[in-house]
């Protein structure tokens, strides 16, 4: 069995349903040998890394540890979904406080234990919130840290294939950009159905403004759907795409999906914030564009950031990251 | 993306954690783009089913049904890990009514949807029960069915590794044959630690002859252990070593454990039952040899096989496969 890297891959909750699913996924991927398992919950960890202990992958490196300097010393990629899982009934925004406390804590450690970290992605919610907050206290370039922001996006082309009985392969171009809350922006110009773009099929017999207002509405509450359908929050979808943006990161291959990075762009009026552009990542990290999009769809991205801007104005409010002015301070990159 | 084949794999069980890991499993591995996910349990079937659609897997085909002849119509390969689940303090055999009454009906339908299966793979406990009556029901050719049995191996591996503080990788040879319950029968005589024979080494300073009954013992309680850390039975190496096994099948590249399969040997004086043997796997299923092993090894495999056998009368008697003359009529393989 070959790996495309043995740098030091550090899983962070790696007790829980994401974490330890990472770990068996990244080594299933090849993506590297070598895995530092986190948590704070030291006999599920045990447990976690025993099962895979189990699997048996030839010439894995993987450690199990409850503590952060040994699990993030030396590591090139960082993956955490260390937080607080969202309940049914919970928006993301419910779990701001107490995980944006988490994320400064990863942030700080980050700083101490492995400053050199080539990539950091962050899949805890509030995502937007946490990774921004990780990367003001971490120290990193913007283009190091990164949040999952994929899952709106697969989940609009899930509903879309299913909508029009088609392969959801042959849907293509779905975006979601801005939040990963529920004000996130959907986009309609991008997407295709086969060679048809969906903006020509809105509002006709195939597909009337009704049924797209649903297909928006079910892709903002897909989260919460499949927490009704599996009494837990999503796990493995997560889990795939937060090693698929590391992958890009170790193989150059790309990544075809929106990514929440570090947008501070003054002409664009995007300032200081962290949020799903469409984007392209490699070896040196992610990548930002402004997406391009009607000017609704761009006025609901508008708004997205909005949100966002308040989320981090509350943030700075409770003191887990300094006000705007104080960020270069903690965070020269920044 | 690329998958090995675009032959049908039917996975029993697809809501549950095992089913859903291997979906998800599978697809990562490449190892066939059409799935085809089976379980009673809608609601958290099309849950599992919807995360693997978030994950976008490129060219992907998978489906969910609760209806056996759906999922099984053309499949050339079947997991299915649909038994009841080992709740802390069961033993494996405690088990055995019920999930012998649902490998029958697996059996059943192998015969009536996919007659012409490849491969099949239970993974339900106890195996080597549930994995015998499936055979005897399902018409198919004893190379074709096999159970899950290598977890007891790279147990065994596992804590080998530990003890001697080497990567895993290092300790070689390790392996248990006959049943896959606490009657398993461990070897010594064929493991290695890097260069050097566990059997010069147990009873010395570095391997004292009650650690390595602790050790068997510790391989013996590896599954209750799993339940005693995490709360739950394993879900993570059944996954991946019922897709290695049958990638295996897919690729013709070998599989290194033992797999549980039917034996049948007069001269050796095991005869009617399934049980783990030292094993290859190609494309035409699994076969086996006789296990090479000391005297008290193999005394230890004649044990395990008695077992096995008292477990196959009970099953018998219970109705849920004829006596041993009636196996013909049922399967004219056997």
């Amino acid at each position: 069995m070959s790996y495309l890297t043995d740098e030091k891959l550090a899983i962070l909750g790696s007790a829980g349903a994401i974490g330890s699913n990472m770990v068996q996924t990244a080594l299933t991927m090849g993506l590297t040998s070598n895995i530092a398992m986190l948590d704070p919950y030291d006999k599920g960890n045990e447990g976690a890394a025993e099962e895979i202990y189990h699997c048996s992958f030839p010439g894995a490196n993987v450690t199990w540890t409850a503590d952060p300097a040994e699990a993030l010393s030396g590591a090139s990629f960082v993956i955490s979904s260390g937080g607080a899982p969202r309940k049914e009934g919970m928006t993301r925004e419910d779990l701001l406080k107490g995980n944006a406390e988490i994320a400064a804590q990863l942030g700080k450690d980050i700083k101490s234990y492995c400053p050199a970290a080539r990539f950091v992605v962050v899949i805890f919610n509030p995502a937007d919130v946490t990774g921004l907050v990780t990367l003001v206290h971490s120290g990193l370039a913007p283009s190091r840290v990164a949040t999952l922001a994929a899952l709106d996006s697969t989940r609009l082309q899930t509903r879309l294939g299913q909508h029009f009985g088609v392969p959801q392969s042959e849907v293509t171009g779905c975006r979601t950009y801005g939040g990963h809350g529920e004000m996130m922006a959907v986009f309609a110009s991008t997407a295709s159905i086969g060679d048809r773009k969906l903006t020509d099929l809105i509002g006709t017999d195939e597909l009337s403004d009704e049924d797209w207002e649903g297909i928006k509405a079910h892709t903002r509450q897909g989260g919460k759907r499949i927490i009704q359908l599996r009494g837990r929050s999503s796990f493995q979808s997560p889990s795939h795409h937060a090693l698929l943006m590391t992958k890009a990161v170790i193989d150059g291959q790309g990544y075809p999906w929106p990514v929440g990075c570090y947008v501070d762009a003054e002409q664009a009026g995007f300032r200081h914030t962290l949020m799903a552009m469409e984007t392209t990542v490699d070896g040196d990290g992610v990548h930002w564009t402004l997406p391009q999009g009607t000017e609704g769809e761009m006025a609901d991205l508008r708004a997205s950031y909005e949100h966002l801007v308040k989320l981090r104005d509350e943030v700075i409010e409770m003191g887990v990251i300094p006000a705007l002015d104080g960020w270069s301070s903690v965070n020269p990159n920044l």
